[in-house]
């Protein structure tokens, strides 16, 4: 087996485990580390070393493949319900991205098709499985980027918020896809990243991938996004997803949907992107999506040298909110750029 | 002359200067510091060792009167020229509340009146000049809470953003009048309280505040108000104010306007609450209302233990925002509550 992953997320043939990128340590320290087992590979998950919706579901996918390869057993039998309590495990982890349980459900049925075979017809099938997993991400967002250069001219301004790049998926991102695609092809954008308290993914891996990739890239603070678009110096909002329900109400990262507010009021385009898998049609609306609360202690001093807030005040975490479907101009997914009514017309986006 | 102030900005006989807390060790210390000199005065504006909008203006008044008091000129004309220099500096340190340059106003045309005069004569009126400028700002905020009290019913849920109570003031506070006074009464509400980045002042001072209070206070990012807002937990948003345009815009602490739009998108009322030394009518509009740049740094890397963002990235930090006059329900001052037309209805609230 040639096991050839992507930078960020490594499993090959040598590793004893699944060797990611550390994002709790961007932007000062590029760790590696090598997860072997499935506590500490669903501890990663929880703590964030990974993150990304479609990050965790590739994550996920060949930690169960690591963990078939390390499995004693003989046979694909012995494997199974080893591998089914894992894949429960990995899945409970993180509730509100749909692409997690997803992958791990994936990975899984395949793993039961293969009932009867020899262990290495499973590991190897896995394996497999997972590989295509990664490549299917990597022409989505391929294809996610395409879609949404189409939405931008030159000089324009983007504010974007929390995290979709490269390292929240495989290779391009979902938000930053279109970006990075039109840095490339040496279009000028300038990008307002949101920091995104608590956890600062946009200050810590927004602004380092998009300055990386030489686009030129503002860090503002959340409660600054409002200035910044009053001032008419933002012609577009792209942000992520984890969930998106039957009728266009969309879950994505904490202060996602404040964005999309400030958007109508200043009459500016609001986009989700994200791969047609983060479509989940048996939720009727955007309510029925199960939000993750995290700890309170994210607000009241992770991150920070000092005391920032009196050590026992109460503090309300939610990771995730929820935007309505009447504040989203369009979804673009990996097969095109889907407009209202979302009810309608998304079932059209996951089919294909 | 027997010198007595309030707790957080003290000035008395036998000092060698103005003692204040420093306010950017809240809330892990509650540190004293004596500033003795213009330079240490100025530089305590200009990093936030004392700050809010009237916090500072009372400040500015008993810096001049405890420079005259140290200076070494017998007449009232050898020290006039030297204090209207010290005001100048004093009011160029935060351009955007105009509470501060009009204290410094007030003093220094008080000192003009006492040309001729003995030095000591001046210092008296000096000092007497900056405890009315005091006074007038404990009675305003009392007025105000007052004003506030009667928009609050039992168990009613505030959302504020940034610090506008009492070491903001001198006594009670603007904006969390209202919710100390209800406190006293025995009423019980609900505080949600922005944490206000980049300086944190929700989560350092106004939840430390809440809670010495006693009052039920959630800490949340700023990221955060829309969730809240939507689940109905928030029944007004009450803030304060840096200054305000004759026609009802109002300029106050970065991410204000945010919150008004929000709640302007979820039907919750949003009031202003400041006194009407606030209001300059001389600027038709917020736009007039000039707003301060800070440095970069506060968003890169200020109160973390580690690097939060790119050490090279560009960031974007303007301390205040304005909201637009047609988000504000009501702006309460010590004149009562004046509802829009501002620009028709705001001059009776000022002339009082």
């Amino acid at each position: 087996m040639n096991y050839e992953t992507i930078d960020h997320i490594r499993f090959n043939d040598g590793a004893d485990g699944v060797i990611i990128l550390d994002q709790t340590c961007l932007p000062g320290t590029e760790r590696y580390v090598c997860l072997t087992s499935l506590e500490e590979m669903a501890e990663a998950i929880r703590s964030l070393q990974v993150r990304g919706a479609p990050a965790i579901g590739i994550f996920a996918a060949f930690s169960l493949a690591a963990l078939a390869k390390k499995d004693p057993a003989d046979s694909a039998s012995g494997i199974l319900s080893r591998l089914r309590d894992a894949g429960d495990a990995l899945a409970s982890t993180r509730p509100t991205a749909v692409n997690l349980s997803r992958a791990v459900r994936r990975m899984l049925d395949v793993a039961g098709t293969c009932d009867g075979m020899t262990a290495d017809a499973l590991r190897d099938r896995l394996y497999r499985e997972a590989m295509t997993i990664l490549q299917e991400d990597i022409a989505m967002c391929r294809a996610i980027a395409g879609h949404g250069l189409t939405l931008l001219r030159e000089g324009d301004g983007i504010l974007t918020h929390c995290n979709a790049g490269p390292i929240a998926t495989s290779k391009y991102g979902t938000a930053l896809g279109p970006i990075l695609l039109a840095a490339e092809q040496g279009m000028h954008l300038r990008v307002y990243a949101d920091e995104t308290r608590p956890l600062l993914q946009g200050a810590r891996l927004t602004s380092w991938e998009l300055q990386r990739a030489g686009v030129d890239v503002t860090l503002i603070c959340d409660n600054m996004a409002a200035s910044v678009m009053k001032q008419g110096w933002v012609q577009a909002c792209f942000v992520g997803c984890d969930r998106i329900a039957a009728n266009g109400d969309t879950a994505n990262k904490i202060g996602t949907s404040g964005v999309a507010i400030l958007a109508r009021h200043y009459g500016i385009p609001f986009y989700v992107l994200g791969p047609s898998s983060s479509v989940d049609l048996s939720l009727a609306n955007g309510a029925e999506i199960p939000i993750e609360l995290r700890p309170e202690e994210e607000i009241r001093s992770r991150w920070y040298a000092e005391d920032m807030a009196p050590a026992s005040v109460p503090c309300y975490n939610p990771a995730f909110d929820v935007t309505d479907h009447d504040l989203i101009t369009g979804i673009i997914t990996e097969n095109g750029i889907c407009t209202p009514p979302y009810g309608q017309n998304l079932p059209d986006f996951v089919k294909k």
